[in-house]
């Protein structure tokens, strides 16, 4: 049963600022706002150019007049529909997010945004208060938290599984600048549109946010070495820290995206006093369990053992691979539901409420401004 | 760029026959038409009893006057609007398929079917003409020939990167039926609807398109042993075959659903005197390539190496892993595109062509029938 | 503690036949003998050219009088000597097995013995017979069952793990044949030494030998389709058979050694009412073991849930792989308590009596007389 | 050929010291002694209670007169003998490496000894010293850098396959220790006896080894974390790091032995500015290579691309895996052709000297000592 037709009657309208032509992480989210049918896609802001926004939009199939030229016409035009768009996506370079969220917040629109959530802490920390103040929803779209596995892991971590967490390995190792050069999307190595850290904003908040999820830890002080290492590189591209977490636990981290032909290499291991889970994104349709004392288990997407939190986020009979567009819907979808039970005055299923909010997007600004101090003081650690 | 609202300035209008409330196929059929957008879905018979399908066509946001009754229903009403349904697609009991798609094709709807195409050769045959006949388009849902390796296999066999097909092992081993007992779907361990085989038309016909699909052979010959192995079972749940291949090419197969604890382990090795395939539907992020005398290949949905036919059927970046759904979509996708070409009096994309189609389905009826014969007659070799 | 002094405060004195300078199998016999220092090499006649023969005695380290020229000399002198060996291992073409067994048992000397144990029924019916007759111990080295997750998955099948047995699917893939051409030992092509059928006498008994050895079952009928694949190829290069097990369970088998690129992929799926073991030597540090109802476990050598019959088949603390080196000396070290017991007059260990021997070899020729049989019959069901 | 028997007519004759009953690692070297035939052993000091080291040299074969109580006695005794010992293999507990080494050193037998070479850094400088003095062989068994495709990869960074190398991730994960409690072993958690870090000494020499002989890059600094983890634990159990390699490079480093249910996960991923190796110590016989822009390799031992260094420290055709103790065994016999060439007064294979000696050694512990340093320096980056 789609639970937004069952609770308002129609999907949610969505519009979409960015994501235009050329872009990988446009038609993403909007596949993944397509795929379990909850939201209906009504307006979009798809260029800053006005002519190119109009004519992306009806390539996606919207009228004329709902492809709009910026995005404050967006939400002025569509705050004043009656048939208006309930919530919008962001999708822009990093150093919009902040701007497009909050026009959008004072607007009454839900909120969906692709990460990091801001480039500075201020604009988090702000961000992040008038989520509060509004009470309107907020997800930030840490898409790797959604796989069903991360959320299995996450479930039985959350069970005792694993007994007393007393470390995390995370690391996320890519190649897709191990080239010279300035890459495929250029306002990424600008530190104003992309951050002071490019890693760190690309991907270090992904394993930041994983590592968080999955071990209920919160990172508490890092010693950090950051920096560009590449020949030619201003941006950084690698990060690797150490990490001190809440409750006496400890932590490794590495990210780069340097490491020539690896492709998309998010691993984890969390071990505790129980046992040891390990999971990476390339085979994301298993996870490992090894609990002391008994055979490591493989568990799948609605195979045995299968937990509440996992089962609600896999669309098949175990052993059909679900993989990078179904782990992202399932953010897109418990949002919906989140923002349709709000709408509806409702309280929506507890379950639903683990997608990244702004206080896990606010946590990740916090921990990539640390790991910036702590290597600018060549190691000291410094408190997230 | 969506290429059906580029060439017909909107999207096909999808209706669906079957699929209702408990069924595992249904939303995937509807999540892989959803998926790439080049449909919309606009009515439906969910069930063949009219209140329900009625509710479960409400549920799903379909408008009450178009959530039918029957199925004939349905495509008298949707021939006679002037925005009604362009396509069908069908996900009814095996038995079901037959008439479903002859009524459909008699109206001139273009046909998406699930498989077994048919239950029985005659009909096969009856239906493969007609299609021919109408020209319109008929996609079979063999969906694991949708996977972006899959087609990236297909495309090395024929670019000649494994020189001379040899041999082919191709199994399909499930453990679904392992447990004495009817199983959770009834219909199919009645031959009236289930089909006289049913491992063979659940997964057998599968395992044959695939092996057809990637190596570009057919089966002339085989010998086979197909029955039920559970205690208790009267239906098919394993059956073993040896194969002739065309050009003399040799193939071993193996299904069986009846393998405990296994849960979807379609397999396939492709040989040739240049080097070897492997792959696995466990696994479907990873295509293993083995050519004579050089280092062993992984390769990756638009990794490095990728050709044309699979690089348009993967919508991400290397390293995102795609899964069961994204194949099925590919399935649908292509289709559209046929359908929309077709509409419009245009050509499309050659590589849009690989979707199976009515003279896969026969084929696939075809081998099913040669298995039961060669079977009861204690594997003879029986022509296919 | 070493088993062997344990019993008889000595090693055993080993003898060889065959192995000599170019071998592949020499060292292999030679390093399983060493590695668990049961055996000692005294004597040895490595060449049927008596000058080649003495030259790579001495390369081992052998003492000039103990490189024999032939085997019968090895046999005459060796029994004739007070500290004579004990014990004679035969790795020599196909061909001589039988001839060197029979006279190495006439001499009274144990017997460890390369496969095919003969390259005809009869002889290894008689070779059989003489083994029960002398009392004398006769190992088959059918190394790929002395792997510890092969012994556990055996003791587990034994314990009940897995309920009843009802299908088993063994493969064992070579490419070394996939070029046209003779290959690199002569002998091998040649029907008189090397067998009827290259590829069944090469790798098929193997691949038999671990059904059964695991299943505990025995193929009572097969159905076949075997001959050359490869241009120009006179040599079996390819079986394919359907199998019909003692106890109504199913068997499908495929072994070849013309798939291009391909090393040496043997591996077995054996599914029975409670659960499917799978196993592969390409990396046969795991076992997979998938009960219903219940997460897949990945055994261990050492590691949780080890049966006493795989712990003593361990070197090793779990996480330190073991491979084909340790597996191989496994049958050599069993069969060595098995020859020091006999000598002592005491009784082995139950647990050492798991290495193949004489009925075994027995039973892998009639397989491969079944195989050649029906595939002449173009696939009759044949009794094995 | 035995390089040994071809150079020395013989045997080398090993005496050892330590790794009596109960001992894991002692049956290890001495399997590892035996493999390849280069070594007799022919005395022992197998305990410090000597009535034990009789009981134990006798189970193991050694006349009761060369089953000494005492090093001292044994290398006094042997040095004496004509027959005498040539080389000495130590495996006592930590502390005892050095007086051993030294005094064995003393009598002139060349040394083999287990890791860390010593316990401080007094003791391996003046050890490297003395061994440089005396122009015998000392080989430490950092048993890791012996598996071919960790000397396939090091050979493939020597021959500028991956560029210039530019970042490091190495890990030592084990569970072992995850219990709270003493471990099997008593003496590893006395620092006298086993060191200042237990977990540095025990597996994170072998990381830094494993480290430096891949990517041929020194650790110049260090930033680490170090200490106990598992509730009530005195002992080092874990340890991470941030690492500043030669010419630039960086490096992450986590070790650790309380990850509950890990066995023994020794892993290491290299990144050149041409492409990333990657290898883990439970799946030792493949070796991924992902060369920028190229489809990544699965390389394996004697496969296609194998370098001469790898095609050395291999027995076996592709496919047929070796192990644990194949690869300690190829430090055995390259420090056996070291050996007996000195002995002969010629040059070895230059390919035969990549046995880790005492330069590495007193590499290893001045990294332990940084480590330690930093640690307690909270973190500061500290020179190795």
């Amino acid at each position: 049963m789609n639970p937004v037709i069952a609770v308002l009657g129609r999907r949610l309208r969505l519009g979409v600022i960015g994501g235009g032509p050329g872009s990988f992480i446009g038609p993403t989210h909007r596949q993944a706002a397509r795929l379990d049918d909850r939201y209906e896609l009504v307006a979009g802001c798809l260029s800053s150019d006005p002519a190119r926004s109009v004519s992306a939009g009806m390539a996606l199939g919207l009228p004329a007049d709902r492809s709009y030229a910026s995005a404050q016409a967006l939400f002025e035009a569509e705050a004043a529909r009656a048939d208006g768009m309930d919530a919008v996506a962001i999708m822009t370079p990093n150093h919009d997010h902040y701007p497009s969220a909050m026009a959008a917040l004072a607007q009454g629109f839900d909120v969906i945004c692709d990460k990091p959530m801001t480039n500075t802490l201020v604009e988090a920390e702000q961000l992040r208060q008038r989520v509060s103040e509004t009470g309107l929803v907020f997800c930030l779209t840490h898409n790797y938290s959604g796989y069903p596995l991360v959320r299995q892991a996450r479930a039985m971590v959350t069970e005792g599984l694993l007994g007393e967490v007393r470390m995390v390995q995370v690391e996320y190792v890519q190649g897709g600048r191990a080239r010279p050069g300035p890459g495929r999307t250029a306002w990424k190595t600008d530190p104003e549109r992309g951050g002071a850290s490019l890693v760190m904003g690309d991907i270090g908040t992904h394993a930041h946010q994983l590592l968080r999820f999955i071990s209920g830890l919160e990172v508490e002080q890092v010693a950090a070495d950051a920096g560009p290492i590449v020949p030619g590189s201003q941006a950084h591209d690698y990060a690797g820290a150490m990490l001190r977490l809440s409750g006496g636990a400890r932590g490794n981290f590495w990210v780069t995206q340097a490491a020539a032909g690896v492709e998309n290499a998010l691993r984890i291991r969390v071990s505790g006093s129980q046992g040891t889970l390990e999971w990476a994104q390339e085979h994301p349709q298993v996870l490992h369990f090894k609990p002391i004392g008994s055979p490591a288990q493989t568990l799948t997407p609605n195979g045995p053992g299968t937990l509440p939190l996992a089962a609600r986020s896999s669309r098949v009979a175990a052993g059909h691979p679900e993989g990078f567009h179904e782990a992202f819907a399932n953010l897109y979808s418990d949002a919906a539901e989140a923002i349709a039970a709000r709408r509806a005055g409702q309280q929506p299923d507890p379950l639903a409420l683990h997608f990244p909010n702004a206080d896990d997007g606010w946590m990740g600004v916090r921990f990539v401004d640390a790991v910036i101090r702590s290597s600018a003081a060549d190691g000291l650690w410094s408190t997230v």
